[in-house]
């Protein structure tokens, strides 16, 4: 396929946003397809992964990714596929993740680390679920858990933002391991889904009734690991309920993320004191080089039909502003996946 | 020597204090020492431990240990000596240490659990060590740098507290293991003490200095393990600072004892994720069977001069209500102290 005449419609970051993105910290902008030199590609993007550190990335502060830079192609990992290749390294058709940006086509090296693309099998599951469980969120979720939470069979698992990405798969891989599991979601729909079709024992629906009540009643036994993707109050009221010797895992803190007013840190920390217990930070890069047994875990109970995900897919560049917003505003059902073209 | 005819005074809890306890949060009473049964001893009080975990005793909460009760003689950890017993376990003249309440004497059984009584050596070291390094003080430190921070030769150690009980003996610990060790204290006095005599390499006066610029000065490799005394703002500035996978012992937080407010969460917890950092509680009692290793250990050092305290002495069992606030306001210089008697 020839990129001659191909227009490349970008989304760039155009100001630092206070507190919730507003449409003009945004530009779109538009440039042709340049030819490729060798060793180059061309991947058209499918499917873009719009996740809540998305908005750390925006800020200017010193994190475990540098921030986006004013004028530059927002930063997404994402699906595509290969168009044009003067690598040996991908061949025209090939299904492709990596760092695509919130663009229609990534032009560049085919071993360019940054991006750092690599093949994905749509014979082995459909292209977004390798943005779900079998991508980042998926990665995060399973080595969270596994590594840092280090389940027992037994123990009792809580889970926030349980209907999102990670938190479906944090659910579902306790459960693999024996664990009793408890989430906690933003209404009724979501909790119905995620103890009715992945399994969960309940779900805490933190719009409609107290956390700590429901912990009370869910968690008779105590809390023994909590994998926390949300922060402020429900965190809190977690700690509240631990176990000797818990394990909180620090994968997020979506609550806060838009803060205009400083971080709300947990009040109730020193119940890791009185409990021996541990908080810690999780950062999915770490487990790069073991993603594929991860992933072939999970592809495995795909397969068997004992693991599900659920993606909520939005169509077209143009509606990336509106749709980061979901994430914060907890309108998502499931992984949020822009669709930017048809397979 | 007989015991009849002895009265007992004691210093009771008369009501929950709110915020930093006040005088009639306390009532002196007295009684006679009574006779002993089979199996029983008297101990005459000499020296009471001060410590900042009193506070939470006082308070009816859920905790590691349950609260002092309304009434009830203060809890206290202290040294005596044996001058009454029925019990082979025990001689008269013997030195003991364990939890003989805020009280001229203690009567009861020679293996009461609660009270804990073992021998202790004053030709090993001075009594009041037995309260400070080779006590509850220094098996906190002992053990929490050891077995939670897991120090490397060559890491930076920040302890919070320095000049206090706990924070001398982490500092030499950490300096023992070939650690650069940073404190924290309040006071010219207390950062001289801790840098000359206890050799420590910097110490910042967070009364008198930001404790961001010093721990910028002082850490140039950043921070990989922080024993945190004190909580509040000096946690968050050390948060700043951390490095990957850096180690947070949490093992008090005397800035938030007295506090009627809510305690101040850690507005800066987010480092631990971007530094898969981990955060972890700690509590004495679960090192109990390892004792007389750290003890072996420091006693060693100690003779050979390489290991100091200083204890901060106070007299009298009826100057404890006022003795007990020097720690919150900082006004105590070296493990404080409270002797009811004369050795």
């Amino acid at each position: 396929m020839s990129t001659a005449a191909l227009m490349n419609q970008q989304i760039r970051l155009a100001a630092r946003p206070v507190g919730m993105p507003k449409p003009s910290d945004w530009n779109v902008t538009s440039e042709a397809v340049r030819d490729i030199a060798d060793g180059e590609i061309v991947v058209k993007t499918l499917y873009l992964s719009l996740d809540p550190a998305m908005r750390g990335w925006m800020n200017d502060a010193k994190s475990y990714i540098r921030p986006v830079a004013i004028g530059e192609v927002m930063r997404a990992g994402g699906i595509g596929k290969v168009i044009a290749s003067k690598s040996p390294k991908f061949a025209v058709g090939d299904a492709v993740s990596g760092g695509i940006g919130v663009q229609e086509y990534w032009i560049g090296a085919a071993d360019d680390k940054t991006a750092g693309f690599y093949r994905v099998d749509e014979k082995v599951a459909p292209l977004p679920k390798y943005l779900n469980a079998l991508g980042m969120p998926g990665m995060t979720a399973y080595f969270g858990l596994l590594e840092v939470g280090m389940p027992k069979a037994g123990e009792t698992v809580v889970v926030s933002g349980a209907a999102g990405a990670v938190g479906q798969t944090v659910g579902q891989v306790a459960k693999h391991k024996g664990c009793r599991v408890v989430g906690i979601a933003g209404g009724k729909d979501k909790c119905d889904f995620v103890v009715n079709e992945l399994g969960f024992d309940a779900c805490i629906d933190y719009k409609n009734e107290s956390v700590k009540d429901g912990l009370k009643t869910h968690c008779p036994q105590g809390v023994d690991i909590y994998f926390d993707n949300v922060g402020g109050d429900i965190l809190d009221a977690v700690l509240t309920r631990i176990n000797m010797k818990a394990r909180i895992i620090i994968c997020g803190a979506i609550s806060q993320y838009n803060n205009t007013a400083p971080v709300k840190g947990p009040a109730n920390y020193l119940s890791l004191l009185v409990n021996r217990a541990r908080m810690e930070g999780i950062v999915v890069f770490d487990y790069a080089d073991r993603y594929h047994i991860g992933a072939a875990e999970m592809a495995t109970w795909m397969k068997e039909g004992t693991f599900k995900t659920r993606e909520d897919i939005v169509e077209g560049l143009e509606n990336f502003p509106d749709a980061l917003l979901m994430l914060f505003e907890g309108r998502n059902f499931g992984k949020l996946i822009l669709q930017v073209a048809k397979e």
